[in-house]
Formats: C-alpha cells, structure tokens, sequence
C-alpha cells in the first residue's frame, strides 16, 4: 500500500537534500506544509526560485551575493585596512562578521586544498587571490580556514604564497576547537581567535 | 554590515516556516543550496509548488491527498473490512500503515477537539464522519488518537457519537513500549500500562 500520493512523495523525497534531514523529517515537514503552512511553503518556493535567479559569486571575494560584488567588497572603508581574511565558506564570513572585531575584507575559498579529493590551487580560487596581492594594497592575510588538517594545509599554503609578494600572514588562534568547524563556534571564542592571532 | 544579501536573507527567512528550523540551521540550509545544491534546490521550490497546486484533502477520510479521494478509501478490499481507524494527522496514518496489521479504512481528524482553542466537533470533520455512520458498513471503530487528555476527549466524544449508530468503539492500548526498558518509561505511560493490564 502506498502511504502518499505521488505529488507528496516528490515533496518528501526534495526536502531530504536539506542538510540533516531525513525521512522522518522530511515527512513532518511536507504534512506541516501542506497542513498548516501553504503560504508558508508558497513563500519558500519562490524564494528558493529567486534566489536561484539572481545569487551568484562575488568577483572579488568569491562569497554568495548577487550583483557582481558583495557589499563588503563594495565598501572603501573596509577596504582601505589592507586586511583580508581568508575563509572556507560564506557561513564562516557571517560567523565573523557577528565577533564585530574585523574590518578588513575577505576571500572565500569555497573549499579547502584536499589533494585527495582532487582540489587544488585553482579550485579554490587562489589564483584569484594571487592577483589581489599583485595588485597591492593588502598588509596583511588573516588565514581564518577551519583549525583541520585540510584547513592548515590550506593556510601554510597560502601563507607561502603571500610571503612571496612580502604580505605578513596570520593564522586565528586556536580558541576555536580543534577538529570543529568555525561556523558553530559562539562569537565570544572566535573573537579570541581572532585577537590572539599570531605570525606564521 | 549586513551579512547577507537581499535574496539569501529571504530565502533564509523563507526555510524558517520549516518544523524545527531556526536562524542557524536555516542559513546553513540557505548555504548548502546555493553551493553545493542547486539542482536538488530547484527541484525543491518544482515540487512545492506542484504538492500546493495537487494536494487537497481526501473528501472520504480528509486525509492528504491528490485527486478527489486517496488510495486507501478507494481500494474496496480495505473498504469491506468495515473498520474505521480515527487518527489526528496523515503522519498517524502512515505510522499506523508501516505496522501492516491494520487492512480498514481511516479517518483523519486533522486535529483534535480542543474548547480552548476553539477547536469543536466540526473543526475536525465529525460530521462528516458521522455521515459514514449513518451510510452503514461500519462494525467496529478504532479510537488511535494520541494520549494526551485531548486526544482522550476527542476518542471518548467519538465513542459516544459511535454508540448511537451501535457501532463498536474501541481504544488503541496504552503501555510500556515494546523492547523499551521500564526504568526509562514515562510516568504516565507506566500508570496506563498498570491500569490497562490484563490476565495471563
Ligand atoms: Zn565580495
Ligand atoms: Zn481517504
């Protein structure tokens, strides 16, 4: 006996590429839509389609943003520090930005340098990065990557590639747990990291 | 310094009407679809806006369902059995399926009575129910509503409502789960498995 009709299989079977949810869920979810959200979910569908649409990359700093740059990349004042932190990913720029001790800009890689996986240099962007520290201007890279083995790989390698165009490189402190992932961390912590940063 | 822009900020304000999502979960989730998942994102606001065209409620049982009536009220087989199973929300109707002990029909009250709330007989479709009593072939009417004193209330209230059609109603037993370990069970569900027991 098939328990749904088809239209609320597909919807279940959707909702399953949200991160950690599963079956379960993702059938609590449906019925809740379909039972008590309609507007609710007519809401979403568009948002999903719009920002679909209209988010793509910032040509500066690779995070997601429509228009061509981002706000923060868009800003002089930021700019003008001659700062830029590097990240893995757009949830860790916001989970700075929430310590409100960085200025600077940032770059993101959209990843990390995992030669297992096949992604190198390149994947990750860093020949965009190179052609800011060509540019001028930076006085210092801020490596925020994720305290992994991955991330510090990713960190030492672009640390010798700002080295190379006499840029100073710093690596946040380790506050934040090592093995976590730095878009969990509570503000508090990652503002020590931040801090206590130190020359590598 | 807004964080976001205007799109992600709504797609993730958007993912909130979700059961058990909250601001972080729900730009992780924003994240996750725009890096990594569009394909499965765009199928997603596909399938909710089709389940919102499609699904209605079951004109029969009012369970969730495309099409006038779902594939349980139309399967004659299950029909002849002449029970009726009375759950709260179709989540109750697939948990009741998964068990395959169960081969009659259902009704779904998409609720339960609940004077506070304003919530009454009518609310939760028991007129409609009431008008398959009248149509005969029912013999026997399972009472699955939850445990709480709501889900009591309602159950006793059909019960009544089933007497006067002479129909047989009957409560789905309370107890002590199966494999579950006493010393780990409720209170309450301990005290209904004490007063619902029966001889060996
Ligand atoms: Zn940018
Ligand atoms: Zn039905």
């Amino acid at each position: 006996m098939k328990a749904f009709s088809p239209a609320i299989a597909a919807l279940i079977e959707s909702l399953r590429i949200l991160p950690g949810v599963g079956q379960k869920t993702a059938q609590r979810m449906a019925f809740q839509l379909l039972e008590r959200h309609r507007d609710g979910a007519g809401k979403l569908a568009s948002a999903l389609n719009h920002a679909l649409e209209v988010v793509g990359r910032c040509q500066r700093c690779r995070t997601l943003t429509e228009g061509d740059t981002c706000s923060i990349c868009d800003n002089q004042a930021r700019a003008a520090e001659g700062t830029v932190c590097i990240v893995e990913s757009p949830a860790d720029v916001l989970a700075v930005e929430q310590t409100s001790q960085y200025k600077g800009q940032y770059f993101v890689l959209m990843g990390r340098l995992s030669p297992l996986d096949g992604i190198g240099p390149a994947d990750i962007g860093l020949d965009l990065l190179e052609k800011r520290f060509q540019d001028g201007g930076i006085n210092e890279v801020i490596l925020a990557t994720n305290p992994t083995m991955e991330g510090d790989t990713t960190a030492h390698f672009i640390a010798d590639l700002a080295a190379r165009y006499n840029i100073n490189a710093t690596r946040i402190a380790h506050g934040v747990p090592v093995g976590g992932e730095l878009e969990y961390v509570d503000h508090t912590t990652l503002g020590h990291a931040f801090s206590g940063r130190k020359s590598l």
